[in-house]
């Protein structure tokens, strides 16, 4: 089977978060390489695209993105719930086997960066350094530098939910082991100018 | 019929946002009073909460909250979609009726706080001056000062979409006139500590 991961124009990247998902954060540096969940992503601008995220200090893959300057932003999808739910649960400083436990699979996207398989998007970031909020806030904004999209569930800039297998829906953490897929399309009226 | 509205307890209030919802901002200064709406925003820490939100520099509310130093994020329900996307078309400074003519009604829960009824939840805020952050990314950071929800979609600090009326469910913003209304729970079980 062809892959259904298409790029996604970088004007568009923002739709990949803009609807609230839960994301995988993802980054590579000195021969280790680690993915940890994140509900606290949030894009920041359109052109050039940049999005925020929260980087508890107690979080192993803080120092992989401080250290390699780059990232992913991956969005998960509905069937990978357990595994969402074990990378934001278990440490790599804890158990080196952290990804091949939890079931991580990478695939290779763009340059050395790693990207989770099996997710519906995927965006390359690049850190924009800001020492204040990262120490005193774990907030650090990155410029978006790639994006991609199973083009099964994101085409033509938009997501495709109400069409696409459920199983690719993303996902939109509460607590515990608590989630929300999205759900149902709401369209309304554009307003006259 | 008694009001469904109950207070959060503050430890709890980052779940109101955590799931992504797209939130309504109002602020209130010098006799004015504005609603918009916002796709960025997102929590920022747990104890005490704070919250991020994006306020370009060509929205009217951004005023109003930096000269009142005070704001409400709330997320507004499904059946709101119209009025969502309305207020966030339509500029205070071009019609100064906005709010009588997109339907926004307001309740008081906190003070002088302009709080938009019919929404599910609502967090009053207060802006953590970050000149440089409003500057340079239009993000505008706040420590929460109370929160409340409507007990028939959020009560016993969780979420009751599966339960509530589909019409309290939560909407996230993708562009245009397109939202997603929040969907089925997930639910995987807790990893071993």
């Amino acid at each position: 089977m062809s892959s259904p991961i298409r790029p996604v124009p970088l004007e568009k990247a923002y739709r990949l978060i803009n609807h609230g998902p839960t994301a995988l954060i993802s980054a590579r540096y000195g021969g280790e390489t680690d993915v940890m969940a994140a509900a606290w992503v949030c894009a920041l601008d359109f052109d050039p695209p940049k999005l925020m995220v929260v980087l508890d200090k107690s979080v192993y893959t803080r120092a992989l993105v401080e250290d390699a300057g780059t990232f992913v932003v991956q969005v998960p999808v509905a069937s990978q719930a357990e595994l969402v739910h074990a990378v934001g649960s278990i440490s790599l400083g804890d158990d080196p086997q952290k990804l091949a436990r939890t079931g991580v699979e990478l695939v290779a996207l763009d340059g050395d960066l790693p990207f989770v398989a099996g997710c519906s998007a995927w965006l390359a970031c690049r850190l924009v350094p800001e020492p204040h909020n990262q120490s005193r806030y774990d907030l650090f904004i990155a410029e978006v530098t790639g994006a991609w999209a199973d083009e099964r569930v994101f085409r033509d800039g938009h997501w495709q939910f109400e069409t696409a297998d459920p199983a690719l829906r993303s996902l939109h953490y509460v607590a515990g082991g608590h989630f929300y897929a999205i759900g149902e399309a709401i369209e309304v009226p554009e307003i006259p100018g």
